[in-house]
């Protein structure tokens, strides 16, 4: 039986990083929300229709048999060992959920920087701030969250772990690919559309990260899905936002 | 081997998740930082210097052996089956640190009240506009968080779950006290704390969250904890801050 991901139409958004792991891997799955009358499905089972027990908070969620799966983190810690993404190891395992946990924080804190008073609001409502946010983000925490994440994967080229590859290639953990390395790659792509111009420096910046991004481009499942119409284009919607007036140089 | 956390001293934080699910089990655990030297030894251990590999992004972290985990959630998720706060089985194991990673979700946004521009500057500086993210706060995202858990605790009374007690208590995860409900019970209290005035009516608008708040003061791990000197204070250095300016109704 195939995964069942529930996330909604119209944008990457959240499920982005689920679909990556699901797609690099070759699984099959059913995007619900996007097959006909799909959103009243996802609609029902949020209102606890679709099940036993208590429905999940929000999209994205997985369901695989008679489990759910909620929130991004948790579904990719459940589907890598099952996808052959991550080591079965425990200690493994639970070092690369701190990783893709410390991605998960800085997704919210891009989804801020064009939302940093009210998810209820619409952007225009809050544009200075918005403004004042993005300064804050691009100067303080894209060199934080990025620049830790390249030190990591120069950390990890002296790195073996099982199951990696003999290649030397430096990914999140050591020199085993995992679904870490497909959110990175998710991350420098949002980035690289929301930030062109504040961020024109990235791959100088982030050599590692920018090496590993099109690493992950290349791979057979990914070229696949990204060449696919299953690949939403980003969008004013999602996430990742390219708003001119916030693509500044913050300094 | 006692557990070792790692958290920053003078607050209670998001450690304060950590600790109360070894208080509450009666776990044997050692508060580094807190210990003389304790903070340059956690910050040897930030800089890498403690271990090969990576070091965490940022605290809490856990080590226990060779083990090295961070972030609440997971360190949770992997302390809880041995400290007996979760069921073995995997189904409801995800499902609890669903929830949890709900609750992360939460903790973030409360940390946003007070710094909703930059966390690299103070307070102060951001005033008026916390004063604009805190009412959205109370006036929709109290209400969406708080609200679904009590919905899930109203629902919880109609289910048994492996290992639950008999006598019928509705916690998060069925009748099953886990972690999640040490969790809640903190969130309770750091609201208590922030906002009394514009959550006066707290315990009537949520009364399944407000009844596990007080049978989750009254277990007796929990309620030695509470009466301990290692149970700080909230304060203004920490998520949950009492700022009288921020504590008004939203409406």
């Amino acid at each position: 039986m195939p995964y069942e991901l529930f996330y909604w139409d119209g944008i990457q958004g959240r499920g982005e990083f689920v679909r990556l792991a699901l797609e690099d891997a070759g699984a099959e799955y059913r995007d619900v929300a996007r097959e006909p009358e799909g959103m009243e499905t996802m609609m029902a089972w949020l209102k606890g229709l679709g099940r036993r027990g208590v429905p999940p908070f929000a999209p994205p969620f997985l369901k695989d048999g008679e489990y759910v799966i909620s929130h991004v983190a948790n579904i990719l810690h459940y589907l890598a060992p099952r996808l052959g993404l991550v080591p079965d190891d425990e200690a493994l395992r639970a070092e690369a959920h701190g990783m893709q946990l410390t991605i998960t924080d800085f997704i919210a804190e891009v989804h801020d920087t064009h939302h940093p008073i009210s998810a209820a609001d619409f952007y225009e409502d809050q544009k200075d701030e918005a403004r004042a946010r993005t300064a804050a983000f691009l100067t303080h925490r894209v060199p934080k969250f990025i620049g830790y994440f390249d030190r990591l994967l120069a950390a990890s080229a002296e790195r073996d772990v099982e199951g990696g590859d003999c290649a030397g290639h430096a990914f999140a953990l050591g020199n085993r690919f995992t679904y870490v390395d497909l959110s990175l790659f998710q991350i420098a792509e949002g980035l690289a559309y929301a930030f062109p111009r504040a961020l024109a420096n990235f791959n100088d910046a982030y050599p590692r990260v920018a090496a590993l991004r099109e690493i992950v481009r290349q791979r057979p499942g990914v070229a696949a899905y990204l060449a696919s119409d299953r690949r939403l284009a980003f969008n004013e919607n999602g996430i990742f936002r390219h708003y001119p007036e916030l693509d500044q140089i913050a300094y």
